[in-house]
């Protein structure tokens, strides 16, 4: 008899988006005539850069001609040109990666979700709380004990190690998802340190490294002296260049990575990816991979950035409404969200109720993303500019 | 300590085309001026469809517009514009799968590769040899037992199975890769009553369906009775549309496949794989589900169809080269692969070593597929036509 991997069946059902997009229902119902701002999601708005737009047209008549056709990508895992283009792209933060580092993906979440075949069901988990729930889930689904490192008002909501505990998988995100605090380059060394103590691997997620403006926070922990050795990075053209419905982001996984086996064998931790990716994988679009190219020109750079910038504006307003309310928030800098503390000792839900049915506008209750998250709420600022003012407008004549 | 999954360590180290490539790099360094023809991989050479590219690009133009431009799917299992044309190309060889019982992923590989996560890892894995090695490699990273089911010349390369075995998960593949064989409707039959009986899933890879043209072969393991309770089908536009770079492909599960769990409990196997891809997938391209879509319009399929065409003739051609020199083969027919047997008890390298110094043509030994394929080999009809008519004179010179 067929059996199914019963791990499945211990995951918490997260229904987070789905009861929220059911209260929103019922209240538009209820009120057809409400004008409705949408602060939740933390989807992008505006559009694909033309030239990038242009760049996936121009690969798409290639393919359309016999001879400049492209069939399997030899490797599957990224052509080299965009690959080049990526490791320019690190290199003009200062940090050095090889082209041959970096795995072309269809986005962060895949390979987020996906690194765990590679590992062992008997590593300790060690995921900071509040957190993208990809992290927890992937790994219960495979079995695995997952342990909480605590992120809350009092550190800021950039949990640190203790070191009293071991780990041996380490899970960060930086800039935060959801609480948009962002790791010093001494607090990752704190981290770097604790991982090469323990033998540990830490997985990063750099998806929305494109928003930092911090000059001290490292815009990758390649940044930071140590994490050759300990760290893999995830990272996506999501949130750099709007391609949340483009899909492609890339993998780092630095040459010298290595885990001892239990024969004493040293196994590269690339060549291990590499062997999952060539029996699960087959590469990203080519028309999608001449887009992503583009990202990384000096024009492409330019108008993406327009859109970043577009973004940091409305996290400013937000920020600037909080400040004017004297309400406590992380992120807002360096991040499009702002992680705010529900006045009043209000509970996430309670919060969300009232944001939705007094002001209209939908955010995120922050107690979906683990239990650190109680008390929080979740706005994004990748609205309409207008809307997003007008939001806010609408959240500082609240009473509380 | 971070361990690996140590799995990976017992694979074996499939070289296949990697020793194709260096054996055929030596002899072209060997012999510079040696005119070449590869008929090995399993790769498309026709140019993407006009309709299709034009639907491509508009995509692309709509994501560089804010009002059409495209975040996130909300499902991640794709558009229902192309749920619907898929379930529409099904219901035109008289098969009826709802558009809800698609999912659209990036090319069939992943999916068969991916589907692994949902069962336990105490499954009896039952696979046909020869095979696609990615059958048996995803499994073996799993740690399940995988047993075979012999193709071979005697079953004309379609391997039945053997009612005293008992297995869990079967994997086939018709029209088969690498041997070109199809099963019909009554050898399928047997199958589905054999994986009925014993409680097991059908993984069937119908990657090779628009070659059929025998219509005694079933284009989908749905149009045989029973299917729906035992089977999972996955197909590509890969070979149907020579998406091979564009990547996009389906998986369709009955909504009323369910496994019982160790408690009793009745699980839906296609809300178990919704939780898979609800945490280790992002959905497919916007742009190439545009693509794909484009692929089941009257045009598209007229102009798809075009392509197939031109490869059946190849296959022809190869197939009468065979049939001229009395050597014996499967497929030709309802496929784009000739599997042939090597002439005078030659083993596979033997011949491919001969084939590639004496005609200067590259194939595919079948040794590299199974155990079951030594003494075979495997000839694409995806060249050039003047190519591959050219690679069979060359062949039937050959003294054996």
């Amino acid at each position: 008899m067929a059996t199914i991997n019963e791990n499945y069946l211990k995951l918490e059902k997260n229904y987070l988006f789905i009861n929220i997009a059911k209260k929103v229902n019922e209240y538009k119902e209820a009120h057809p005539d409400a004008d409705i701002i949408r602060m939740g999601i933390g989807d992008v708005t505006l559009p694909i850069a033309k030239c990038v737009v242009d760049a996936m047209k121009k690969g798409a008549d290639e393919m359309g001609v016999k001879e400049t056709f492209r069939g399997y990508e030899d490797s599957g895992t990224g052509y080299d040109f965009l690959k080049e283009a990526v490791s320019g792209y690190y290199e003009s933060f200062g940090v050095t990666v090889k082209p041959s580092e970096i795995r072309i993906n269809d986005g962060a979440k895949s390979d987020c979700g996906n690194i765990v075949d590679i590992f062992g069901d008997d590593n300790i988990v060690l995921i900071t709380d509040p957190a993208y729930p990809v992290y927890v889930d992937t790994n219960l689904m495979s079995g695995r004990k997952v342990i909480y490192a605590d992120s809350n008002e009092e550190n800021g909501f950039a949990a640190m190690p203790d070191e009293s505990v071991h780990a041996d998988l380490i899970y960060l995100c930086s800039p935060n998802n959801p609480t948009g605090s962002a790791y010093t380059k001494d607090q990752l060394k704190v981290w770097i340190d604790y991982a090469i103590k323990n033998n540990a691997i830490i997985i990063y997620d750099a998806a929305y490294e494109a928003f930092i403006t911090d000059e001290a926070i490292p815009r990758s922990i390649f940044a930071v002296e140590g994490a050759r050795r300990c760290a893999i990075e995830m990272c996506s053209l999501s949130k750099t260049a709007g391609f949340t419905g483009m899909r492609c982001g890339y993998t780092v996984i630095p040459d010298e990575l290595t885990v001892t086996a239990s024969d004493g064998t040293v196994v590269s931790i690339s060549q291990l990816w590499g062997r999952r990716e060539g029996s699960k994988f087959n590469g990203v679009s080519y028309p999608v991979q001449c887009a992503a190219a583009a990202v990384f020109t000096k024009e492409g750079y330019e108008q993406t950035r327009e859109n970043i910038k577009y973004y940091q504006e409305n996290a400013k307003v937000i920020a600037a409404a909080m400040d004017e309310m004297g309400i406590k928030y992380t992120g807002g800098k360096n991040s499009p969200y702002i992680w705010l503390k529900c006045p009043n000792g209000m509970k996430s839900w309670d919060f969300f109720d009232k944001l939705l049915t007094e002001a209209n506008v939908v955010g995120t209750p922050g107690a979906g993303f683990g239990k650190n998250g109680e008390g929080w709420f979740r706005l994004t600022a990748f609205g309409d500019s207008e809307r997003t003012k007008e939001a806010c407008e609408r959240i500082k004549k609240l009473k509380f």
